[in-house]
């Protein structure tokens, strides 16, 4: 760990910057991969998925047989915990609903907006040894309130063809409609492009690797939205002497877990605060299983010493963290204040792991400073609104002059003219 | 134009093509004047203006003498039509806020979504000879509304080195806090990395060429976010018998006249409105001053018969317009079913027009199939949604094992641990 005693204003954006990803020579293969797919379709699919997953599958649908079986293999506790936290998320979810938005703006003219549900969408479930269920929850419990009509989940297979029990279970617990077995660039390649087995949809969600990020990117060129770009997780943790240091260091080490590039910063007005989350931090560590890889995060990780809360908050807005504890004393202060975060949490019992998987919030959100300009995914993300407008012959008479003569400034004479044919029929 | 009868469903999407675009040598280009910004900044915009728009400036940004005196020169019957349109914008877009929505998920559990508004974004305007000041209406108007800080308007100068009157006086009516004098690439390029005079920001909108859409695009790959990928306008009506002829001839001409890559297209299920609608067009195309460009559009146009309303709907949707104009007896089996579209415009007497300019609602839509996923600009566009949460005592103790148990079973001991120290404590 570093610690870094008031930083200088000019040198935040170095300290800040996030671990760099190179993605130039990854591009060639993600775009070779895409064009096979175009082609070929799902003889590329299985191509990929036998050269990547180790394992040639003559089926890469996952059928109701096989989502049955699993389901009966996942521990009665383990299921009622995954929905407890379906509860939870569906109601939070079920919350941000939006009714159509109303307005007469001039006598005569009603413009309203509605949302509308994106009719079909992929879900994209990174496999690997740890299997990302609560990931499912987060993306097919909002997709359903939404109203989505397709709702397709893509997962790499292990070796021996099969994609996790958890995985399965809450698939089917959350309405998704079809899963297929196919991993990393050659799943996005076929939720971008359909094939004979996959539909083709409109939007594109889900965390994965670098490889999975730039085939996100890619599909976007080809018309296919997506929700964000991804990058590694990251946490920032404000904190004073009201904050319990054990519940701070097990906070950042929650994040620091995830892989050696994960982003891990304590900020705080308290040295001695810094001092005790470094040892509970060294303490708590030596008990991990995934003790080298964290090790590699926070040796990368930042405690930031700063003497007042309005730096403190200027320097956090600067970053933008994905998720944002605060353990102050004056946490509204950074409550009211903070412009720039992904998901916030509050209070020495509010550790991250609660929105990880359980408190209802969603955990697919902006990375690497996207939080300046993104929002995490919510029940907006999967639809889009659409205005719509009714003028009556009155609206018309009342606005007609107005659009002439804006339309005749900017150069646009047949937007000109078809208002003026209207005006004079009704003159 | 093109008529087609009946097209069997499996021609739809090659009869729905839009005109494509290759985009590869521009790639090139743009790449190297990002990076010639990214290095020299001003020196590399003040170049780049030299060479694309002909004129060599000293200063960039537009002083508020010049907005002054550029306000001064709108006659003042084109002000009063910009006010009334600037109230109308307004008046829809603040209707649309929505308040915090705040849940308790479970027992001491408190979940809530806030949206704040994004800090910084920038806005392009094109130039040539039609100044596009509505343009900075439908993006100024609500960027103020949603409460963003500094709002940067970059547009090309012209020969003269100046920018239209009505665009400067827009501008300033409308709270934008900046006004560079810079165009094309090196602008997206010049709010992408910052320079000594142009502010670094979140969120880029506004149309352009294929230049300035292609550099869009690579500013995401720099973090910015841009409003959505931009392509070619279009507009697709849907009309029976109970329509006007020259009302939707008008119309369509209305988007032709955009340019020769306009989309236009007539869906109906009377041959006898296609025919008067196209010799309604041969009729009123010659009195355009635009008439060479426009022909072109129509050219590429389809008037498209089907037999019932049902097929009308799927084809429709199947397209994805970004303007939409129904002018049907049954209006409401459209406006209730419609899924893909940007903007919906109902009945008789209400053009395009109104939704272009003034009549509230935005004009800054989702063109090229994009309105699958993609809403067009509304208030929401300048604002990101942050989740928080504030879990007590009594919360976590209810929740806990379910973080727990979840948190086991996906591998991440330190996210369990984060949540079991909490749980001894408090046991």
């Amino acid at each position: 760990m570093k610690t870094i005693i008031n930083p200088n204003k000019k040198d935040w954006s170095e300290l800040l910057k996030r671990p760099t990803q190179t993605v130039e020579n990854i591009e060639n293969t993600v775009t070779e991969i895409f064009n096979d797919v175009q082609r070929r379709g799902d003889k590329a699919i299985t191509k990929y998925t036998e050269l990547f997953d180790g394992v040639n599958l003559n089926e890469i649908q996952v059928s109701p047989a096989e989502i049955e079986k699993a389901s009966s293999l996942v521990p009665e506790e383990l299921k009622e915990a995954i929905q407890t936290a379906k509860a939870n998320i569906e109601t939070f979810h079920a919350a941000q609903k939006t009714e159509r938005v109303s307005v007469q703006t001039s006598k005569g003219i009603d413009c309203w907006q509605e949302k509308r549900p994106i009719q079909k969408i992929g879900l994209y479930i990174p496999g690997g040894t740890a299997p990302l269920f609560s990931t499912v929850l987060m993306l097919a419990v909002p997709a359903n309130i939404a109203g989505c009509k397709e709702i397709v989940l893509c997962s790499p297979p292990n070796k021996e063809g099969k994609i996790a029990n958890e995985i399965l279970y809450a698939a089917q617990l959350c309405g998704v409609t079809k899963v297929f077995k196919v991993g990393g660039i050659q799943a996005i390649a076929g939720l971008t492009f359909g094939t004979d087995a996959i539909p083709q949809v409109y939007k594109i969600f889900g965390p994965g690797n670098q490889y999975v990020t730039v085939a996100k990117q890619l599909a976007t060129k080809y018309g296919v939205a997506i929700d964000m770009p991804a990058g590694p997780s990251e946490l920032l943790v404000v904190a004073d002497d009201t904050a319990n240091a054990s519940y701070v260091a097990s906070d950042l080490l929650s994040q620091a877990e995830h892989g050696a590039d994960s982003q891990v910063i304590l900020v705080s007005t308290s040295k001695l605060l810094l001092d005790k989350v470094q040892s509970e931090i060294q303490k708590q560590i030596l008990n991990l299983p995934r003790m080298e890889m964290t090790q590699k995060a926070i040796d990368n990780s930042k405690l930031i010493y700063v003497e007042n809360d309005d730096i403190a908050l200027e320097l956090i807005n600067e970053y933008a963290p994905e998720h944002f504890i605060i353990c102050t004393k004056n946490e509204d202060f950074y409550v009211d204040n903070i412009a720039n975060a992904g998901s916030v949490f509050i209070g020495n019992y509010t550790p991250e792991s609660a929105g990880d998987y359980a408190s209802g919030t969603n955990h697919t959100l902006p990375t690497n400073g996207f939080s300046k300009a993104y929002s995490g995914v919510n029940l907006d993300s999967f639809t889009k609104s659409i205005t719509f407008q009714k003028i009556t012959k009155e609206g018309i008479l009342n606005i007609g002059n107005t659009i002439e003569l804006m339309a005749e400034a900017e150069g646009l004479q047949a937007h000109k003219n078809a208002v003026t044919l209207r005006l004079n029929d009704l003159k």
